[in-house]
C-alpha cells in the first residue's frame, strides 16, 4: 500500500507529513511527546521492517544497477569484481543488466529505473548507443550515474576510464618501430568514445612517425561473430593486406588468430597483432599476444565508490570529470622485436 | 510504512484483511460494492504505484538473486548470460552476488534474503561450503531455490547440472587410451558434489581399464593462485610425476601450462592435459587444450526458467530432481592420439 500511510497518519494526528516523517526517523526537530504519539500509532498499526518498505521510507533501496554490454569478456568480468568488492563493503546490492550491445535494450533497462528501483547506476554504454536521450532523462531526474570505460561525454557526471588515446598511440608506435607499413585498426563502433580515442591515438602516432598513409581501419559488427570472422579473413586475403593489426575488442584478437591459421599466415612474421585484453591465457596463445591490459578491477572499484559516495553524502556532488587509470602495454610474441629504435619525426 | 495499511483499511471498513487484499487485487470473490468501498478509500489515500510498494502488495519483487563463486570464469559468465536471457524475457531483475569461494560470505548473503528482497534464488555453492544450514533455513521458509552446476544434494529442490561423472570417466579413459600410466586429478574442493562426481568418474575409468593404481588426486586452494602454482610445480618436479592431468577448474589448466613452460616439460609429450573450460581461446593455446566443455548457457537458462516458473505458478512445485545437460568432450593438441584403441577389461 506504499507511502500512503504517512499521509493518513498526518491526517489522523493533525500533523504535517514532514513532521510525521521526521518523527518516524526519530528526528531531534520533533518534540518527544509528538514523537511518542506518532510512533505509538505506527506501532499500533504493526509496522514490520522490510527492505522495500524501508526503501519507501528512506527513499533508498541500497541497490545499485550495473548496466554493461556483456559479461563474457575479461574486462567486464574483472570490472564487475571491482564493483562488487566495493558494494559488499558498503552493504549495497548489485543489479546486473546486460545490453548485449543493443541501444533498444539499454533504453528499456533505463526506462525501468524511473520507478526508483535503484539508488544509482554504473554504466558502460552499448556499441550502438549514439543518442543519449534515455540517459539524459534519467540523469535530469537526479538519478546518480557514473560511467566507466564506455562513457557518454554529454552527461555531466564522473567518468572512470583508462588512457585510451595513449593506449592507441603506444600500440601504433610499437608496430611502426617493429617495421609495420600498413596498420589496420579493428573496431565495433563508430560512436563509442573509447574507440574514437584509441583510433585517434593510433592516427597521431602514424602522423608523428610521418606515416599517415599507413593507417586504415575496419568497422566490424558488434554482434555477429561469424560475419566478423569473414570480414577479417577478407581483409587478410587482400593483396594490400595489413602487416599490423590493432584489435580494439578482446574477441576480435581471437578472430585474427583463427583467420591467420586458416589462411596460413604466420604471426608475427606475416602479420603483427596487438589486442586489448585482460585474459590471463593470452600469454599461452601461439604466439603469445602483445596486449594493452586495462586496469579493469580498479576501474570498477573507483566507479562504484564514487557512485556510492554520491548516493550517501549529500555534500558530495558528482562532478563532470574524467578519472583516468592508466593501462599497461605488455609486449609478447605476436609482435616482432624492435630492430632499430625509431623516434617521431 | 509498509503493509500496515491493509490492516488499517480492514479496521476502518470492518472487513477481514484477506477481503481487503482481494478487493485491491480486483478479485471476483469480492462483491462489486465492497470492492468499490475498498478501492475508493485506497484512492482517497493517494496510492502511488512503486516497485517496492508493489512488492509489498503482491509479495513479489520480480527480482531473483544469482549467488555464485565468481564471474571471471568462462563457465559462470556464460551461465549468467543464460540466466539473464530468461530474466529479461520474463521481465525479472537479476541481483548478482559473488561468494569468492567463501562460505562465510555465502552465509551473509543468504541471511540478507530472509528480509524478502528477492522472489527466488539461483545458486552455485562455494568450494568451501560443506554445511548447509544457511541454505536450509532459507529454503524451509518457502524461498524457492534452484541449484546449478555446484549443487547441494541435501536440499530437496531442482538441480541443473551436467553429466559430471561421465565427463570424468571420458577424460580418464582418453588419457589411458593415449598411453598415460599416472593420472592426477586437480581439484579445489573436497566437498563439492561436482568435483566428487568427476573424480569418481575418473576412478571408475581407471578401474574398468584395470589401472586403479594409476589414479591420484591433488587438492589445491580455492583462493591462492600463487600457492596453487607452486604446488603444481612441485607435483611436476617429482620423479614420480604424473604423465596425465585432469584439471577440474579452468584456471588450473592455465597454471599447468605455465608450470610446464617453466620446467621445460612438453605438452603432450611429457604431460598430457585435459581441462574443464568454455574459453574460446583454448583452441589457440600452444598446444590447444583438450577440454570438457560444459553447456553453460543452457544450464543457466534452464535453471532460470525453472525458478521463475516456480515463483509464478502456484501449481508448479520445485521437485527434488536432477536435470542433466551433457557436456562435450573436445580433443585437441594437449593430448596424444590414440595409438591403439583399448577397451575396458
Amino acid at each position: 500500500m506504499g507511502n500512503v500511510t504517512i499521509k493518513f497518519l498526518a491526517k489522523e494526528l493533525n500533523l504535517s507529513i514532514a513532521a510525521i516523517s521526521k518523527a518516524l526517523r526519530d528526528s531531534h526537530e520533533i518534540s518527544p511527546a509528538t514523537k511518542k504519539r506518532v510512533q505509538d500509532l505506527a506501532k499500533q498499526l504493526n509496522y514490520v521492517p522490510n527492505p522495500y518498505a524501508s526503501s519507501l521510507r528512506h527513499r533508498k533501496s541500497k541497490t545499485i544497477a550495473v548496466v554493461l554490454p556483456e559479461v563474457a569478456d575479461s574486462f567486464f568480468s574483472e570490472a564487475i569484481n571491482g564493483i562488487e568488492a566495493v558494494a559488499i563493503k558498503k552493504d549495497y546490492h548489485v543489479l546486473l543488466y546486460l545490453t548485449h550491445e543493443s541501444i533498444a535494450r539499454e533504453e528499456a533497462i533505463l526506462k525501468d529505473f524511473q520507478s526508483g528501483r535503484v539508488d544509482g547506476i554504473l554504466m558502460s554504454i552499448s556499441a550502438e548507443t549514439n543518442c543519449y536521450q534515455h540517459i539524459h532523462s534519467l540523469f535530469s531526474k537526479d538519478m546518480p550515474i557514473v560511467f566507466f570505460d564506455r562513457i557518454c561525454n554529454e552527461i555531466k557526471t564522473t567518468k572512470v576510464i583508462t588512457d585510451d588515446f595513449d593506449c592507441g598511440y603506444n600500440a601504433a608506435a610499437h608496430l611502426i618501430k617493429t617495421g609495420c607499413q600498413k596498420i589496420n585498426f579493428l573496431s565495433i563502433s563508430e560512436s563509442l568514445g573509447i574507440t574514437t580515442m584509441r583510433k585517434m591515438g593510433c592516427m597521431k602516432a602514424c602522423q608523428d612517425f610521418n606515416m599517415e598513409n599507413a593507417f586504415q581501419s575496419l568497422l566490424l559488427s558488434n554482434k555477429e561473430t561469424e560475419s566478423n570472422y569473414s570480414m577479417i579473413k577478407s581483409l587478410l586475403k587482400k593483396k594490400s593486406r595489413p602487416d599490423g593489426i590493432i584489435a580494439s575488442v578482446e574477441k576480435l584478437s581471437l578472430d585474427v588468430y583463427f583467420a591467420c591459421r586458416e589462411l596460413g599466415l604466420s604471426i608475427p612474421d606475416d602479420l603483427q597483432l596487438i589486442g586489448f585484453s585482460n585474459l590471463s591465457s593470452v600469454s599461452l596463445l601461439a604466439p603469445a599476444l602483445t596486449t594493452i591490459t586495462q586496469p579493469a578491477f580498479e576501474i570498477g572499484e573507483t566507479a562504484a565508490s564514487t557512485l556510492i559516495k554520491a548516493i550517501e553524502k549529500k555534500s558530495f556532488v558528482l562532478v563532470d570529470e574524467h578519472i583516468t587509470i592508466p593501462s599497461k602495454f605488455i609486449i609478447r610474441g605476436s609482435t616482432k622485436s624492435i630492430v632499430q629504435e625509431k623516434s617521431p619525426d
